[in-house]
């Protein structure tokens, strides 16, 4: 099956390549523009250029290299008929977990101080609160967000999820839904994780009101897209001490620009988009089993809901 | 009851204070050396002086303030017949596990090496590590290393756990025990967490021996007591690459030297004893707990055996 690499901002072949002999037998990757573009059924896409779908009028799918689609849905000229498939990969969503754990951790156990005393050698040992005393509130509660609200219940911290659609939640965590829970799962909460897909409900969710709801002091724990946060709001809150610190692993624009004030501000610390990456065999994976569907004339596996947008 | 507080370097009734009138109906506290010393039958207890038991001859039971209760088991006028009691806190495995899997998610995704890049303004990705790559070995399966296996093998650690005796383990956890089984527990490791009792038996177990068992550039979490690690060994093991980092929170002097190497050793993360406080409610829960059991002619709760050490 012919398969097109399609992106403005990564070298997806030389991403792709130590599963190359791997696909080498089912899938023919080819670049865009390519010659042969009716022989192409299937996409490999990550940021693809806005006219990039409209040369393959057989395309069928497109796949992300990531648990998100949103580069590929808001392409312009991506069809309504294309499968849109994101990657979903257990050992993603503990890497995910582990990610968020270790901020959560540092803010409660204020290890950063650590680091600056022992700079100074100076050996004081801090007041300690347990995690019962730190309600978390975890935005989305998909694969990720269901792992991370495990996780942190284990440790001991009171747990809320919020997501879009009512689901089952596990024994001790609270769970709300829909537009109208958002306000009380994060009310009073001193962590909060965004583990959201980015889609028109969920863009600019972090934000001012959000914030004011939290408990003084909270911590945000930010690892979902850049354009959920309204960074001018996180700065305001920072300024102020609702928000006694930040992790930020996703920007609007990325790489973060030089002159941002996250890169020197005392209560944030920046990471480059680098939370969770899933791993090139997940992604091999994922095509093989995509180009497996189409192949059947079935829906690949793992395919967005165009409507909620993951 | 009247119980006598022994301690060199706390102020006990200081440390007690928050839950001073709710020991009051029962507890009688009384300063060392206190004139009616024959009525004393309790003591609570942490670095007591040396000959500090020999004036209480009808003291039946002595509470540590912590998990161990090393400094009162080798204290030389502590007498064969009193009960030695330590503080066993559910929440306190908790606090304990969350402090071990910060420093080790830290080593797996290097999340140190961004404070750097940040302050440098730097967006580069690190190539990440899954966690099932990287094994896990915890010395200690007591309430402790039991919740820090499950929370590790939770994250997809391959988890191995030692212990002095056989015990069963949840499933996916490898466990080993007896001074043979040390060698097949450590071997290969990447991580090593000492959660062990300080005891004749573990004292330096922690050596360039079990080092050399570890792999490569191996990362060390010791939350034991000072006497479990040969700091020379640490360091030589630092300096070779053998072990890329540890993260040290106890140590064979309290406060740690001024001139020691480990305060300015870009590859030690030192803390001042903090991994893991037991709670004030908790100590005086166990205060309770142990005047009630000898009113009633009984062996308190969480008694030390004497001969192992725990």
């Amino acid at each position: 099956m012919h398969c097109v690499l399609l992106s403005e901002t990564l070298d997806l072949r030389g991403y792709l390549a130590s599963e190359i002999d791997r696909l080498r037998d089912r899938i023919t990757f080819v670049d865009h523009p390519c010659a042969d573009a009716d022989e192409v059924r299937l996409a490999v896409a990550w940021d693809p250029p806005a006219d990039g779908f409209s040369r393959y009028p057989k395309l069928a799918a497109a796949c992300s290299i990531g648990a998100g689609a949103d580069s590929i849905l808001r392409c312009p000229s991506l069809r309504a008929g294309v499968d849109v498939v994101r990657v979903v990969e257990p050992a993603q969503a503990q890497m995910m977990s582990g990610f968020v754990l270790w901020h959560a951790i540092g803010h409660q156990r204020g290890l950063p101080i650590y680091r600056d005393q022992q700079r100074r050698q100076l050996w004081r040992r801090i007041p300690q609160r347990a995690a019962r005393d730190i309600p978390v509130a975890i935005l989305g509660f998909g694969a990720m967000g269901s792992r991370a609200a495990q996780d942190f219940a284990a440790l001991g911290f009171p747990v809320r999820v919020w997501s879009r659609s009512a689901r089952p939640a596990p024994q001790g965590i609270a769970a709300f839904h829909d537009v109208g829970g958002l306000a009380a799962a994060v009310e009073g909460a001193e962590i909060v994780v965004n583990l959201l897909p980015l889609t028109p409900e969920t863009r600019g969710i972090l934000d001012a009101r959000l914030f004011a709801r939290l408990r003084r002091g909270a911590f945000l724990i930010h690892v979902g897209r850049g354009e959920h946060l309204n960074e001018a709001d996180c700065l305001a809150a920072l300024a102020s001490g609702q928000l006694a610190g930040a992790a930020l692993d996703v920007f609007a624009a990325e790489p973060l620009p030089a002159d941002h004030p996250f890169w020197d501000h005392p209560g944030v610390m920046v990471t480059p988009h680098d939370a969770c990456d899933v791993s090139v065999p997940a992604v091999a994976d994922t095509i093989l089993a995509t180009a497996a569907a189409l192949e059947r004339g079935e829906t690949p596996p793992h395919t967005v809901d165009r409507v909620r947008g993951y």
